[in-house]
């Protein structure tokens, strides 16, 4: 078989080609045998052309032809003329190519689910056949669209004079939060290397190194149990920058957000983008990332019930942080006993002990607990929460932040079950949420640990709680949420080596421990390091957004399934015993 | 301390910013108290502005500046005025900065080294303190250069159509040649990922699925006993076309390393490079990877001594593909014993049995072989390698590639010890070697291995030669040299199922080993694989050659030592057990 290597792509042809002489590459993406004509679709990741065969014409042709089938790889050479029957809906539709040679340069079986846009294969086939899956429109789309994020990431950082660096993959082991990954060295026996969770000290290590604006798009690691949008490797868009404030870098990602989508979608972002502290959002919308793209705002009603003689609230609202607030599900007053029993489940997921409700409806309320609140208390509870007829409260009453968690889940969920969600389709909402804790007590490892992770600093007016307060102190933090989803992450770093020791010592690493894990930033910082901050974008968060879709894997050329295994190539997968052996590990007796 | 940020950069300010009030945010590069003035030189990756307090005008500044050290971090503000005293070797050096107000960010104890371009700490303290290392001029430099490195790739590839997509890091493991990396997995016990070698299989997939012209700069990883210019993580720009003949590879690569070097350092490379078969390669330089900016050929001489009486040659030629051939080491007649014999030490390590020499000079020859020759055969061999009086012939005899490598490595060791390197130096040299060996026979496994790897299409004129004489078979390949280092290598791929399952058969592989490794791929070519190929560059030596240094760690923001180790965070490290059973996994004892 003679390849001849084409002239065009299947995307190309116009009008204009017509009488002219060209070959096509590509893929049968159809073909139908009309008698007098045979027709073949050839398609590339440009466009479909429709090729045809004149059987009176070209009878050897016509009988060769008949091997074709979907799939086959062929090349075909020809003249461009002017279709009969023009196809509007394709670019390449007012031409087609007459036949004059072809061969079928590679075969395939008949493929495990069609090729098309609307496939009803299943996600497991699809992942297992992912070069049949990529193959169709839809997905060659999202993966056009991941490649326009890549190049307006590189040259938006390269404009604003960013430098480009690769951080190492073999990297340290120093787990504060999720699991490494580790590789074991064969070369140093019983040492081992972990895979980043990010760049985080690499790119402050390089801000100290003298170089002011790092950038890099970075593959990071976490050994997590997967939820549906979580991979266990993920990519960032990494930023660092030196001599700055936390404005700079906020600015800086919003102009990039705008710049991509405008480019990609055309779709106009108004900026700056509205800030909130992390207490707003929490007291707001029940989430430190909410979807602003609807209201459905809570209410907290702790002053209204504080003396009320209802039991429920007086034991909650005697503890630490008792707080009782309610969501107004505007309208919902319809949902039927089973739905309020599902929604109570769903509370219960977030900790929810149990979910009191209130309706209102033609001037009364209706409500299971009604009877144990005053009159005054229930007209109170009402218009601090703008009910009127027809609203549905649902109320929680827990701990302020797992009361408001609670809530959160709650609207998230009745966005969904009523037709909000759906009405904002296609919209999107950008903010802000800043000054999130600097500190989580961890009832578990009975210590603090970090929120953001122990390298962000505190905001400079709560300082002076770090020994007073700590769990009052406010981090220099910022997140970017879309529509719901935390998009990018960030704060400003501690740049001085008594801060850092502190924090240490904070969430309970002793001198040594900090020594072994972060004794080279704890020495970097004792040679002038520059006050500095940066934020990291989850690309394939963002290549999701801008796809419009909520899987997480359309936009992953190969992904892992949520048990982190590879269905195209069945990894993880087991290994010799001599690979092992050279590495100095053995596998471990399972335990009971 | 109140921060302000910075106007102005420190390698921005000039003549024309006179008058201006400015702020500057740096590391102190150097002080110097004059008693009349004090003199602070500010630098960051921008360059060095030199501030100066008057101490008669404002002695509290001039007392807070007693303080300052080397390397601590400042804010100055101060009014632009010409310098008394220019310095034309820095671009700021018309104008200072007369200080009205100073701040130190931050401080720093005196560093383990000087912060200079000259440098004279030895590479393991540098590599130690590597942020201060990459505060030198020098390696700022470096890393300048191979951030342009990046975005020229970035624009080349993008603007040639090619698609950015991300291959997994986790991957399975399939080692035919290198050790894999290893990562055990938590959730499937037992099992394990691979970090990949390189992404070849993905990339092979991505055509497959339609994607036509694939680029990626990414991560690749071999655990291998690394040499001075490699590293355990390495990255390579990795490329790969669909629909395509050779030629196309070769002139997309040849373009793109002409742009880089046209604009990284203004040289003019001229297109197409020289094309020579590895054959070619072999016989003429005695390397798959010759530096051709200098000559030195070799010379067979087999046919003039075939019949010698000297049993030295005449045993090895008795031997299968036994070779004799010589280095004519132009004007090295004069080399004393001492190095001749440091020659043949050297040429022991590529396996020689011994070295044999001949001189010329005044009109005589000089050999300790020379009473084995008949005065015809000197006469030939001296005619044959256009000796002259002043020359140093030397000779190996050995199995044919041994032969000329073992005369290769002399070729470099002669240019090395001559004037002939160093004479070279900023020059460059670009060049392909074609149609390598498809196969060479491992002795170590009794088996074909293959020799770019086991997914090169052989040449079709060679496709019968598999079932007769597998060893001849030449293979599409195509590797690039620069300067003697491999800059690029790549090939046709196998693109149909048959030919793919005969090269595994060749290499050894059972039909269920070949499954259980490749069935991914054995599959993907059963659906209409197309026509592809392509190639990769190694990023960190195309940075090495821009760079102009052959020390692949100058190039590389975080790397590794020879063995493996990253001195700044000290990895690999010993974990707690905890995380080995978490991943089903143990030290084995160390085996004696």
């Amino acid at each position: 078989m003679i390849f001849r290597k084409r002239t065009h792509t299947n995307g190309e042809l116009r009008i204009e080609n017509s009488g002219e002489k060209i070959v096509l590459n590509g893929w049968v993406n159809s073909h139908r045998n009309m008698g007098g004509l045979m027709f073949i679709d050839v398609r590339d990741r440009y466009g479909i052309t429709q090729a045809v065969i004149l059987p009176d014409v070209s009878p050897e042709l016509a009988e060769k032809a008949k091997e074709i089938r979907s799939e086959f790889v062929v090349w075909i050479a020809g003249t461009v003329r002017e279709r009969e029957n023009p196809n509007k809906n394709i670019p390449t539709g007012l031409i087609e190519v007459l036949v004059e040679d072809f061969e079928i340069i590679n075969r395939s079986e008949v493929p495990p689910f069609e090729i098309s846009t609307d496939t009803q294969a299943n996600e497991e086939l699809r992942l297992t056949y992912r070069y049949l899956d990529m193959r169709r429109p839809e997905l060659q789309k999202k993966f056009i669209m991941r490649n326009q994020l890549y190049q307006i990431t590189h040259q938006y950082f390269a404009q604003n004079n960013f430098l480009e660096f690769e951080t190492p993959i073999l990297t340290k082991s120093t787990p504060e939060g999720a699991r490494d990954y580790l590789v074991p060295s064969r070369v140093h026996k019983g040492n081992f290397y972990a895979l980043p969770q990010s760049p985080q000290l690499y790119k402050q290590i390089l801000m100290m190194s003298g170089f002011d604006r790092y950038m890099q798009i970075v593959k990071c690691f976490r050994d997590e149990d997967l939820r549906a949008d979580r991979q266990p490797e993920f990519t960032q868009i990494d930023v660092e920058m030196s001599f700055i404030e936390q404005d700079d870098i906020l600015t800086l990602a919003e102009n990039f957000t705008a710049k991509a989508w405008k480019e990609i979608l055309g779709y106009e972002v108004a900026t700056p983008f509205k800030r909130m502290t992390f207490h707003e959002c929490m007291t707001r919308y029940g989430s430190d990332k909410p979807d602003l793209r609807y209201g459905l705002e809570l209410t907290e009603i702790t002053e209204i019930v504080k003396n009320s003689g209802f039991t429920v609230f007086s034991n909650a609202l005697a503890k630490k942080d008792g707080t009782v607030a309610l969501l107004n599900a505007k309208g919902c007053a319809d949902f039927s006993r089973k739905q309020l029993d599902e929604l109570t489940e769903y509370a219960k997921k977030y900790g929810a002990g149990g979910l009191a409700w209130m309706k209102f409806t033609d001037g009364a309320v209706n409500s299971p607990i009604a009877k144990f609140l005053t009159e005054d208390e229930i007209a109170s509870i009402k218009s601090a929460s703008n009910a009127v007829d027809g609203d549905l409260l649902l109320i929680a009453v827990d701990e302020w932040e797992r009361c408001f968690t609670i809530l959160g889940a709650l609207r998230t969920e009745v966005a969904r079950r009523t037709s909000i969600l759906e009405s904002v389709k296609g919209t999107f909402s950008f903010h802000w949420v800043v000054e999130f804790p600097l500190l989580e007590y961890s009832e578990e490892e009975n210590r603090y640990i970090a929120r953001h992770h122990p390298f962000t600093a505190p905001m400079a007016d709560d300082v002076h709680l770090l020994d007073s307060a700590p769990e009052k102190a406010r981090a220099q933090t910022h997140d970017l949420v879309i529509n719901g989803y935390e998009a990018a992450g960030g704060s400003i770093r501690i740049h001085q080596n008594s801060v850092q020791q502190r924090m240490f010592d904070l969430i309970g690493l002793t001198k040594e421990e900090a020594e072994q894990k972060f004794g080279f930033l704890l020495t970097a910082l004792k040679f002038g390091a520059p006050p500095h901050g940066g934020i990291a974008f989850g690309l394939d968060r963002l290549a999701m957004l801008l796809a419009g879709t909520d899987n997480i894997r359309e936009v992953i050329a190969f992904p892992k399934t949520t048990s982190a295994l590879s269905l195209m190539d069945g990894c993880p997968s087991e290994v010799v015993d001599e690979q092992l052996r050279n590495l100095g590990i053995a596998l471990r007796a399972v335990e009971k």
